[in-house]
């Protein structure tokens, strides 16, 4: 069966789901994007991701092109014509089509908007299986990482880096030694002291949906941490390390650098984190 | 007459001239573009912008789609179509389509080319109707902006805000203070000790294609020059100031923040290099 997009109104064999070269998405990366994971036919955190897309196009001023609700069942959707139940839905959003200069468009356009989905496995059981290893590199992104945006290039060159070294993430550092987060996941460590962190956020980090929603569960279970940057030298002493997003989940990362994370195996905060946020992701209370 | 423009090897009505979705252009902003200045039929430094978009391609390792030769020809042939003997010839080449996933395709793309074309106004003879005002904001871009990448989200904002301030460029100031350049246009001074100014080639700048050319015609002319970096207090107190690029040639800047710059007028050298600008364009040697 063909994929079929969703592009500007109309349901589209993907092959055929197409946008204009002078789509400002194309020729700026003048529009913003989420990802959210479908789970059994149920979104995972949807209202977090469409309030930070809402959010994202607020910050560089494109209109919402329809309401949560509709976009929500456009999602749906574009999930039930592909079949799809354990998937990620991918959705842009972009200024839309106007002849190219820099500034916005004199005259009001129609932000276009885009929505795609792929299957991806079932929902990892298994912790010890869910492990990883990762890299560091040079944070080089722009100043305003908070704003969900297409401007991926340095995220694409650090991901590509982190392929070609054996690993799955790159742990991006900035240029004063600092942790920021990585290509496309949040960061947390269970620091030397025990203490479990993850940079605060300010305009350097995205402020992940899924780093909220494990906050929000770790409150609800008790468990201590810490918003507060660290730098690489905390890094490479962490007892465990870990990265999230709506691909990852709760992901260990057992060795950064090709140097164990700890003794390289699965940490304790670590293996309950991945069990509290199953239990959010199979809950009914996310219901989207 | 309908726009022609050139997609992937076909020439097709612009509105029709469309990339898939999963272009990594579109998702990532995985692609670098000149823009080139035709005059009279003539590419201006054109092979100066076959050069950059060859290292361009090269950092990001994205391969040359054709020959530089061959794009000349598309260039051409977009232009002949067209019937545009004086316009700006934009080609943007991106990676290519594939599903998405931040690091490179594991299997090998085909880059996507797009080429497009728009008349402007002839050459402008007199430079005291060519001034322009500016602006200034903080560079907030990535750190290789040695690279003519399409993620220029910061350049559209920036941009962006000069037009709201009734200005043409936005000058950007990175956070030590320091001017960087415009948003899309290289930045010149005459210091307050007379002095001709413009930032030294890093990675925090691009190395601009009309710098270049009018570099070579200053030294040719035995015109004094330094490239080296200054700060906004001393661009605050420049007697003169200018932006070049493929689309501004040498564009006076007359007022900075609504202050006027020097005496609000163009000063001498400004003055100087618009008119050996001006011969550049209109000599022979530079033909494409």
């Amino acid at each position: 069966m063909s994929r079929i997009a969703y592009v500007n109104g109309r349901y589209l064999p993907q092959r055929d789901a197409s946008v204009n070269v002078e789509d400002r998405g194309y020729q700026f990366g003048d529009g913003v994007y989420e990802v959210v994971h479908l789970h059994r036919g149920r979104f995972i955190d949807g209202e977090r991701h469409l309030a930070r897309l809402e959010r994202s196009l607020g910050e560089i001023r494109i209109a919402m092109p329809m309401s949560q609700a509709a976009l929500l069942h456009v999602l749906a959707e574009v999930a039930r014509r592909n079949r799809v139940r354990d998937g990620l839905l991918y959705m842009q959003v972009t200024r839309g089509v106007a002849r190219r200069d820099h500034a916005f468009p004199a005259d009001a356009v129609l932000p276009a908007v885009v929505v795609t989905v792929r299957r991806i496995p079932p929902y990892p059981v298994d912790v010890d299986r869910w492990t990883a290893s990762a890299v560091t590199f040079p944070d080089q992104r722009w100043a305003r990482c908070d704003i969900k945006s297409t401007n991926l290039l340095p995220n694409v060159l650090a991901r590509q880096a982190a392929r070609e070294r054996g690993a799955v993430e790159a742990i991006l550092i900035d240029a004063g030694g600092m942790v920021t987060e990585g290509a496309a996941t949040s960061f947390w460590i269970v620091d030397a002291k025990g203490r479990l962190r993850t940079r605060h956020l300010d305009q350097s980090i995205l402020p992940g949906c899924t780093r909220g929603a494990l906050l929000a569960a770790m409150q609800d279970a008790g468990v201590a941490f810490e918003e507060r940057a660290f730098s690489e030298t905390e890094m490479r002493a962490a007892q465990e390390a870990f990265i999230t997003s709506a691909t990852s989940f709760v992901k260990p990362i057992v060795a950064i650098d090709a140097q164990p994370v700890g003794d390289g195996r699965v940490g304790p905060l670590t293996r309950r984190l991945f069990a509290l946020f199953a239990r959010h992701v199979n809950g009914a209370a996310n219901t989207a």
